[in-house]
């Protein structure tokens, strides 16, 4: 089949590929249509090591799923952890942290750029017919971005909470806008005029600059630039107590203050993936409709153009379609 | 009076020292009894700017309270921040956190290494007659350690809570018996034997090594060695959307792999001081007695050599009396 590789921090659309290799409980999909992740863009640059196809963000249609007949032919979308289901972890109802799991496109698993894929069934989710191909996409980062709004570990946010979200690139529009339909007292720090019209459009208010920010007042902040200054200015700009939710990937070692973080008694939360049925249930009432957020859309075969489409800075989404 | 006095790095007893300053809604303490703590320590390594009087753990008698006349004769013990009352943070209710605040011989305020102290008359809380003076003084590092079970910004620890505590110093020991208290699972990282033993008495779990101590299983974490390999401990021991506690200061700055927290959906909560109240009700009911800790009493001429006795390793509480 068709498929875009990466290997040693190079990208090759092949077209010999083999079809996936399916495991007991698993299913084939067809991908319909993928979308692009910063993730994606980090595994180029050598961040996490992985050889095969990346993409993680689909969907899909079943075209095999033994023992779940009736979801051949659906369409679908894919969580992208798969667990072993047998461990600890699993057991303790954490499978998207299973010590062995694979992850689509991002660890041990190939991933969605390319015809098909496999994942376990029990990934799958069906998509409402209503809900169009370029939303559902959408589906694994909005997950991702409703999660924060009561991440592990940390209090829920409240309306009342006084937030501010720094970086409005794709991630930071689907963060924003999930925090705007909370409530809450919400910032966003954008550095791009482009950014900052496209919040400002829905109400949200947007600063172009830091110093735009009061120092000492916010009860929350939503790291999503995955710089290591994101993480000082947060600091700065944190009430005492207050707490800063990770939303980002960092390269290499960071270094903190961290007596300042005792002494202010601050939290810092890393967060990750979010549950599914939330963002797809979101998509489909058509309370949050992402699909302005698309910034191009690429055939498979020119996939490799698509990852420098996205890689632009200030891109938002870019799609990919089979 | 009669003093401690710390300059550029530099202890020594000095006799010449003014009578305290005693600002409006401030009482003069004469100190009975006080106690040094590893803060203290680092000042003297200069972690932290201060000239003056030390020490911020002691019981004293009120000499003089204008317009709480009540007080004066009584045993107290007293909150060591002193906040403005007036600005956003203190109206928010967190004066601990006021940005204005002067601490007890750490910011600002002389301290209570000496023959008397001054201190806002709100930061007092008289002393049940029962209680001794001996017991008394760890009212303020037991308020420290009986906070970690609800620290600012996270859950509040469960009795089901598989706890891991590193150090088991004068603040381990009280944090130890104060987890213990609460009935979670709780294991101690313990270096020293004589550390380990004081634990199993009470029947708590020591461990001498970090090999001990499974990977990936602790809920929560309490980091109180103040090293950053505390922290990378903390990491390795931690299940995922686990939580690690800062009881500690820190020198310097700390470098952490923070795509690992995320990865694995971690917290990092500082936490410092707590209320004064529970400390104290629990020390004067008698179901913690922390007298055991207690490994030198030096009157306060002899102050510098009471420092040099709280920095030897494995040092537990020792007292200065006036």
């Amino acid at each position: 089949m068709i498929g875009l590789w990466l290997e040693a921090g190079r990208l090759a659309i092949r077209e010999d590929l083999p079809a996936p290799a399916v495991a007991p409980g698993e299913a084939l999909v067809r991908v319909r249509l993928a979308g692009i992740c910063s993730t994606d863009l980090e595994l180029v640059r050598g961040y996490y090591p992985f050889t095969g196809i990346p993409g993680h963000e689909f969907v899909g249609e079943v075209l095999s799923a033994p023992g779940a007949d009736a979801l051949v032919g659906a369409r679908v979308v894919g969580e992208i952890n798969a667990a072993c289901g047998a461990c600890p972890t699993c057991r303790a109802g954490s499978p998207g942290h299973c010590p062995q799991r694979t992850v689509l496109g991002i660890s041990g698993r190939h991933g969605c750029l390319a015809e098909r894929l496999a994942l376990p069934i029990a990934n799958l989710h069906p998509v409402p017919d209503a809900l169009a191909d370029e939303a559902a996409v959408f589906t694994e980062p909005l997950a991702a971005a409703l999660v924060v709004r009561a991440a592990p570990g940390v209090r829920p946010l409240q309306p009342t909470d006084r937030v501010v979200l720094l970086g409005a690139g794709r991630l930071g529009q689907l963060l924003a806008r999930s925090l705007a339909r909370l409530g809450c007292e919400l910032t966003v720090l954008a550095r791009q005029p482009a950014q900052r019209a496209r919040l400002e459009a829905r109400g949200i208010r947007a600063v172009g600059s830091a110093e735009e920010l009061a120092p000492r007042s916010a009860d929350v902040v939503i790291e999503a630039t995955g710089s290591p200054e994101g993480i000082a200015l947060a600091r700065r700009i944190l009430r005492p107590r207050g707490t800063v939710i990770l939303k980002s990937t960092y390269a290499g070692r960071v270094e903190l203050d961290l007596s300042a973080f005792v002494v202010d008694e601050l939290t810092i939360a890393g967060s990750r993936c979010g549950d599914f049925a939330p963002a797809l249930e979101l998509l489909a009432s058509g309370a949050l409709d992402p699909r302005d957020l698309i910034e191009a859309r690429f055939p498979l075969r020119e996939a490799v153009a698509a990852m420098e489409a996205a890689a632009r800075p200030g891109a938002l989404k870019v799609l990919v379609a089979p």
